[in-house]
């Protein structure tokens, strides 16, 4: 049986990876009256007193609402809210078991930016943070940066962020193997969606300056009118040269690839014109950019990707559940940038010296240390 | 300690009453790859190929939204998405307990009919089925009317249908003892809110026929112009003599009288005037409308409370829970008025004749048959 046949039949034994589980018994008149009527009505009146309460007396201090509208799921696109269900399910498997927070999956059938907003901040009271999902760009942008406005309760787009506190993570390690200041690298992210443009913003606030975005097109420049709005406020702080031409013109000299994009649209030979001690993070899935041994017999130095069967693997499970481990425990009401970095370089810092070599600049995914150290990193930021 | 202050500790102690467990192992490589990427994609392709297959792969199969907005919680009233929250909780732990349904609390921040109904649309795909909570009528008619029309899955009002099915549980019974017939029975119900309503609809719809609302400016007929447009619509089935009056006036004659008003506002006079071997279903909570022993005393024969401290306990938990259950196995798409006649009937059938006396005409809330026998009289009744 292959792993795909396999976790089809799982899927229907499990029929629901999660289930809502009580914390206190019930087996007596006098459980019911604590849990339930008439001693329920005490932790009520406190937080109808003061609100603040809900965090001492619900499941709202430990609780993600995981939403999603199924436009942008994995590999599989707009599949919509029902089909993404078990994308949902297994994403708040993770974070109970990575960080033992509670998440419950919201998938929404609508994909009306507005709309979604609207919903999340009506269901919000119940959570104390909103993990968005497989939305895709550029409303996922919008969606994002209008909650963090109307909601004081921290939200956090995985596809985005998650991924590129992780590659910043491995960044972080590839450069001090091959001895490189971030100033100075010439960087190509080749992908423009939700996680391309996150992973340039990211870099961007690391200090790298000499980033160029490309996408199916080529090189993204200022000049182009077909660059949604998200893009054109990225050509303030990217390809500042205003350079054109395509993703091979793109590659030429530079230190760094990271590509959020297809499989195989990487050729040795793009690899071959970088610059020395190259660095490649090839993580469509999943099939990569370019396939690792490739890429290495073109004279990469370091290739990390999405997939477990390889080495470097980059995996939102190292950020997320620490993520809101940490916003949780403290409080926060935003997921700051400096919250970002800061959980990155905690990432990074879980290979010791003694470890870090070439085939080896991420941790494992399960590394237990993970939650503990992302969440300390994000708790330490909170203002 | 008394159980207010023992229940607002133990609420602190809990932080939460629920929460949101994995029924699967992540704790390798290959678990991740089963129970998230790249398997989830296996069962993902199957729902976004057939959309009922949701109910094969997913929790929507055995899970409940309790859903609120606050505006009307217990003896509480409007306090809001927050402080409502311990309570919404506490239905989900209910749901667990006494039928192995999941449910999780989704506490809305709006009041507004129109908002709520589109909110629920909305976040129906991970859901199969909602229970509505602690919503102010007249607008809970409407919500629940509406959902019912725009969803596939059952949608069912608790404070109204519960209490009304095992209000009927309970005459049911008290009528097998005092041998009188459905058809000529004078019934008065006071409180025409949410369950008053619902109650007199089960009444009707169970074969009763002269029945009176009532509320706190009396006997509810069709010229008064106050009266809401649930509350119109009732007066085609109810006080068809278009009598006027007091509450007392009501009461005269009268075989039974069901209370979901307020306290000590039914007086023994009121009672002594009620017809031979009267019936009283006196639920104000937590003080009835008149005290079982004064009630006993002005000549009543039969007499129950919402209170766990008299004889004959009416208790919505002997109700939703296996409401749900039956709805979700046998995959209703409504919960009709058979089933929640056929619910009642189920719940009246666990008092054997034997066992049955005035002051033992319900089954006791912990009696573990209630959820299997309520579950297997809805899905009995599915068209």
């Amino acid at each position: 049986m292959t792993t795909n046949e396999k976790a089809l039949l799982l899927h229907e034994q499990w029929n629901g990876k999660i289930e809502t589980t009580s914390k206190c018994r019930v087996a007596s008149r006098e459980d019911l009256a604590l849990a339930y009527t008439p001693g329920v009505a005490e932790p009520c009146k406190e937080i109808a007193k003061d609100q603040e309460a809900v965090y001492k007396y619900t499941i709202k201090s430990n609780t993600v609402a995981v939403i999603s509208d199924g436009s942008a799921v994995l590999g599989l696109g707009n599949i919509g809210p029902h089909a993404a269900m078990p994308v949902m399910e297994g994403k708040a498997v993770l974070f109970k078991e990575f960080a033992g927070v509670n998440a419950f999956p919201i998938c929404l059938d609508t994909q009306d930016t507005e709309e979604i907003i609207e919903t999340c901040v009506r269901i919000a009271p119940a959570f104390g943070g909103i993990n968005l999902e497989d939305i895709s760009a550029p409303r996922c942008f919008e969606i994002e940066r209008r909650l963090n406005d109307l909601l004081t309760i921290p939200v956090f787009h995985d596809d985005q962020h998650g991924t590129a506190i992780v590659v910043l993570a491995g960044i972080i390690n590839a450069l001090k193997i091959v001895k490189k200041e971030k100033e100075s690298c010439r960087v190509v992210v080749n992908g423009a969606g939700s996680a391309g443009i996150a992973i340039t913003k990211m870099l961007l606030n690391y200090g790298f300056t000499k980033i160029i975005l490309c996408d199916i097109q080529g090189i993204l420049h200022k000049d182009d009118p077909s660059l949604n709005w998200m893009q054109k406020e990225m050509m303030n702080f990217t390809n500042l040269q205003n350079e054109k031409g395509t993703l091979a013109d793109a590659m030429k000299e530079a230190d760094i690839f990271v590509g959020v994009s297809a499989p195989g649209i990487v050729s040795k030979e793009m690899v071959s014109s970088m610059a020395a001690d190259s660095i490649l993070f090839t993580m469509a899935n999943p099939v990569p950019e370019i396939m690792p041994d490739l890429a290495k017999e073109a004279g990469a130095r370091i290739v990390g990707t999405g997939r477990s069967d390889f080495p470097n693997q980059v995996n939102n499970v190292m950020a997320f559940p620490g993520i809101f481990k940490g916003a949780l425990e403290g409080r926060a009401s935003q997921i700051t940038e400096e919250m970002k970095v800061a959980a990155a370089i905690a990432i990074a810092s879980l290979v010791s010296p003694e470890e870090l070599h070439d085939e080896n600049i991420m941790p494992q995914a399960f590394d237990e240390r993970l939650a503990i150290v992302v969440s300390e990193a994000v708790k330490a930021h909170i203002r």
